[in-house]
């Protein structure tokens, strides 16, 4: 993993025993496609940390050295690209520290692997997702519950082996999405996709997903994921991610589910590549 | 801050960018009385670890080498000694590795300062905590919902200025302790403390409390704290807190409370220290 690391606008080597991350994950984080050195979202990436960091009371670093060092860092790679901020060094105790300077983490990752084009397999998670409205939306660094819920099934077990994702949902019963992607449903011609106002992540893609489709913002249960005509995940790495088995429901590559990823492709030149996967030639 | 740190059985001089602690606080910890570069409850609190590390499906570091290294960081003092456990380096991505080798750090700080001997102020606390049975009791790292608690008051701020510590609602309303420590009631002439089977942590001190004097567990509300006939706080630094005042309630320091804390003094010699608070002569 290339990373680099800083506490404030000065480089060091690792993390500080005493950062409130490691002790708290008392932090945000950001995870963004980089396309030949660059991050067509960049803009919507920093705004969700900065609604964050506001929420938290966290401060961040500067926008233009932080944006210059991932620049050198990329150095021109299609890559996905980690950003971590932490509230800093803070000693013992939960009181922050309104003084303390962030410590940030800069890392870049191969972009995953192609996912079949007609879409993915997911399963349901039994790990439920707690209702907090404090922090509910953004992107903080406390994921034991994603951690968990990823934990239930890997690639060598016989039982959902080919699931890429796990649809999460909240200790109320509802459905809020997958460990690391939102979900919008079709029903009755609406496009729909869960609040995220007692959990859930309010996604970069989601938010230009939810433009796009004109679609609503509602509770959903797990009947209406799956009696839905056409399911989806998606996330700012790997853009749209249609469903195509979800337990024992099974669903046809949606032709609006097909535009849609025509439509990102156009929009954010990272996710072109996704869509040579469409194309059995090429996989 | 005196610190250690270590992957697996080998000492690092910081923690590296992809730790998972940092990236989704996963990990766990512990903060322990030492006296005398000896900690009394060592063993409660490996044991608390233990049951952390099962529930995460986490690997421990090795027992014997963590209190060595515990001892020879501590080399004969009165302090706070803290222990963090992560999952180690894990990479983008929620899936925990299997073989993943544990970072721990382990830290060594001042003890707290003396609180009143005759009790101590306490508030009540806006930010609730989420109900997750499938992460109650453990002492995890995520710990976001006791940071945004504690830092809604400050030593500085007129409102609350003296308050020591506040305590923390459920968000369905019931009273789950205090951000950092554990709360009994007595009512009735009943010993009373907060279930924490969906959401709070399994202190120490509070299971050492619960024998000591019969308490049962059970759902408490706002006004049967309010209404008790004594209420005290309790953690594994700072030993029992007898709580004088909170919001307009106050409290004189109960003979049964008195009685239990010269009980733990007896057995855990590190708090034989707070029972000077009560002689004014020393204060």
């Amino acid at each position: 993993m290339n990373a680099r690391i800083f506490v404030g606008d000065t480089r060091f080597d690792a993390i500080a025993a005493g950062d409130r991350g490691v002790a708290y994950g008392d932090g945000l984080f950001e995870t963004m496609r980089a396309c030949r050195g660059n991050v067509p979202w960049w803009d919507a990436h920093w705004s969700r940390l900065q609604r964050g960091a506001q929420q938290l009371r966290m401060t961040l670093p500067e926008a233009a050295q932080v944006r210059e060092e991932a620049a050198q860092l990329l150095s021109g790679a299609d890559a996905v690209l980690k950003l971590i901020v932490t509230r800093g060094a803070g000693g013992r105790g939960y009181a922050p520290d309104t003084d303390a300077t962030p410590t940030w983490i800069l890392s870049q990752h191969s972009l995953p692997a192609e996912s079949p084009g007609d879409g993915i397999a997911a399963r349901w998670c039994e790990t439920r997702l707690a209702l907090q409205p404090a922090l509910a939306g953004i992107k903080h660094c406390n994921r034991l519950e994603q951690v968990l819920a990823r934990a239930e099934w890997d690639d060598t077990a016989m039982r959902d082996r080919d699931a890429l994702e796990g649809l999460m949902r909240s200790t109320e019963g509802d459905v809020v999405g997958a460990t690391a992607a939102n979900l919008f449903v079709l029903r009755d011609g609406r496009w729909l996709t869960p609040r995220i106002d007692r959990c859930g992540v309010a996604g970069v893609c989601r938010a230009w997903v939810l433009g796009e489709l004109g679609a609503s913002e509602v509770r959903l249960g797990v009947t209406e994921v799956e009696t839905a005509e056409a399911v989806f995940l998606c996330n700012a790495v790997r853009g749209i991610l249609p469903v195509a088995r979800l337990g024992g429901c099974t669903w046809p590559l949606h032709p609006q589910v097909s535009a849609l990823r025509e439509r990102l492709a156009a929009a954010h030149p990272g996710f072109v590549i996704n869509l040579a996967a469409n194309n059995p030639e090429t996989t």
